[in-house]
């Protein structure tokens, strides 16, 4: 008899945006009318830049002639972008990291979700709260977190992100192995100063426990000051795992492309202690498991780091931060608290209120789409989270009805 | 402390093709005047359709322009390809498949990798022998094989392919929970017929077992009696699952394109005996750890399936099964038996003598990669496969100095 993976059945309704989704559906479907703005997903909305564009065409025209043809590429991607990787958004900021460091996949979402496979079915977990429904739902699946009861999985170890800790998660007071942190945060757009994740490294080092450091909307980061990789830190790269992503800082999330970088020095331990390379552990899953990125898409990621594709992408970015910006005033013009926006594009703003209530109210009365913030734990309760993932025109339309319904 | 998951360290050496392209380029390194001929690794190698490049360059272009571009999709694939595959690839063909059963993918290889994760630690498996790695690797790494001892690991239960049973797998003589099979076979280019699948199909039903019918190389078929999906076979829908691919197919081996089938009729079992949904439990999955194929990607797959794109589809299969015809003669020639090659890319060659000699024999005085039989499992020991993947000038050569080799 085929039974299930008895793990599942533990997951907590569908996942968030899936959910989502589903209400906006419902709700335009019996308003066929009404002119819907999406604030809710975090998807971008603006074209790709030209540079990437321009290298797609000619990677495609490359897979239409005999002698320029390519077929399977290797799982861990192709050098030329491995390359231009490890030297412009790591060596460049002092942080030294090897190509042969890089794995190219097609979303940090699968990369973070798939991870944890390298791990013991035991350990013990910590993941940020609120925070991306992956983390944990990837590790309920895997039969990590007990059972749900009161608000919370039973084994989870949660990181609270609250006023009192400027939204920055703390060292627990247990011990744990596996460390969840995305910095700049989603949902709340806070970013990890340089004092924080030291802490971080520190406990991971001495408790020999990993980082996974989710860093997919580090472009967003203006302020030069502030850490944009975990391995800026002194002794991270034996304790730390990073994501990025070409969805948000390219406009990527339709193609595909992102990347994990996992250190050579960075070491997990098997039964007796002894260390165990989490890179050749993770080299190992993506041969099995995953053939590579689409060869056209990891040309025009590697367009993204020419000069010309830094300034569009640079553009971009600065596109959606100037939204985040029109967000952030118009909330607190509402008389809503509103955290972060200024290096990310999330604004995380506290309603007062139920937030699925507040969630409702918003699509029903301004057909603006938000995230209600109890989808990302239950520190979220209360708070929804807005993207800046839009064009002016409508983030602009969608703060001035959100204005009049709360006027 | 983070420990890892102690399954890994009971694989067997890395997977073959990785470690077969380390041993050719040690070759290579050694020898860099020769002119090697891949025939090992069954990547294609002729460009894509002009079908294929056109809806690629629109694709692309849509994603430049504010209008038309599209982020994020559905994870289980846009309804445009979805669609086409359910009409053109089933109905077609007789086997009633909604586009909702059909879940687009990166790969064959993801999806066969990943499916087992639905099920639970302690089911069944049996598997083909000899058969492609990756059904038996990954449920290695999720704990599902017991150890590895005196060449088999304990808990599988294996399926001889030999000469005595036409390299067809047969019915085990005890109960098993999943199934995997892989027809037409990799490696041994054989297929399965009425009369076979209809017996496994009995069998899982009796039985409440699940089947994952591998059917990458089905475009290969030119027999029109011969079964192209399992789900032409009655009672079907209820106990499998079907994996098809567009890389061997249209040649998207570097594009990455794939799609799985799961029937809304299948039904996995909880510790209750309960039915469960396996569509619901991959789409929970998918939604969860995956993000959607490239859109331009899925347009190029799309195209393949138009008038035009099906009759450029054609002329490449039809061009690696001429190319298959002329290895299956040239080994014949040379008095191995040759196996496969006719509704297939792969011949499978009876050697006579230790398979990785023979592949080594092969390298170093016809500079020719084959794949070592025994890589696939015991029952291919002795055995090497050839694969018909490569143009004609490279496949005529390679033939030319095999039997110069063997004169």
């Amino acid at each position: 008899m085929i039974r299930v993976n008895r793990h599942f059945k533990k997951l907590q309704s569908s996942y968030l945006f899936y959910t989502i989704a589903k209400r906006v559906a419902a709700y335009q479907d019996a308003n066929p009318a009404a002119k819907i703005i999406r604030l809710g997903i975090g998807d971008v909305t603006q074209p790709l830049p030209p540079a990437c564009i321009e290298a797609f065409h000619n990677a495609i025209d490359e897979q239409g002639s005999p002698e320029t043809f390519r077929g399977y590429g290797p799982s861990e991607g192709y050098a030329f972008l491995r390359e231009v990787i490890a030297e412009k958004d790591f060596g460049s900021r002092g942080a030294d990291i090897d190509p042969d460091e890089v794995f190219i996949s097609d979303g940090s979402k699968c990369d973070c979700g798939n991870f944890q496979e390298l791990f013991a079915a035991d350990i013990a977990v910590a993941i940020p709260d609120p925070v991306y429904p992956v983390y944990l739902d990837t590790n309920v699946m895997a039969g990590r977190t007990g059972i749900f009861k009161d608000g919370r999985y039973q084994r989870v170890v949660y990181l609270p992100c609250t006023a009192d800790n400027r939204f920055l998660p703390t060292i627990p007071d247990q011990l744990v192995d596996l460390i969840y942190l995305c910095s700049p945060n989603n949902p709340t757009g806070t970013v990890m100063d340089k004092e924080s994740l030291e802490q971080w490294v520190s406990f991971a080092r001495d408790n020999q426990a990993l980082i996974l450091f989710d860093a997919a909307y580090v472009d967003f980061i203006r302020e030069e000051s502030l850490p944009h990789s975990i391995f800026e830190i002194e002794g991270a790269h034996e304790v730390a795992v990073e994501f990025r992503s070409f969805s948000k800082m390219a406009g990527f999330t339709g193609m595909r492309c992102a990347y994990t970088v996992v250190p050579k020095a960075c070491m997990a331990r098997d039964e007796n202690g002894d260390p165990i390379s989490v890179r050749d552990l993770w080299m190992r899953r993506q041969s099995t498991k995953f053939n590579g990125v689409s060869y056209p898409v990891q040309r025009a990621a590697e367009a993204a780091f020419s000069e010309i594709g830094r300034r569009q992408v640079r553009e971009l970015t600065d596109y959606y931060l100037e939204n985040a910006k029109i967000i952030r005033m118009a909330m607190t013009e509402c008389g809503f608290e509103a955290i972060g926006g200024k290096h990310s594009p999330y604004i995380w703003t506290k309603t007062g209120q139920d937030d699925w209530a507040f969630f409702d109210r918003l699509l029903e009365h301004a057909s603006v789409v938000t995230t209600p913030g109890s989808g990302f734990g239950n520190s979220g309760v209360g708070f929804i989270r807005i993207s800046a993932f839009n064009n002016r025109e409508n983030v602009i339309e969608a703060m001035e009805r959100i204005k009049q319904v709360n006027a």
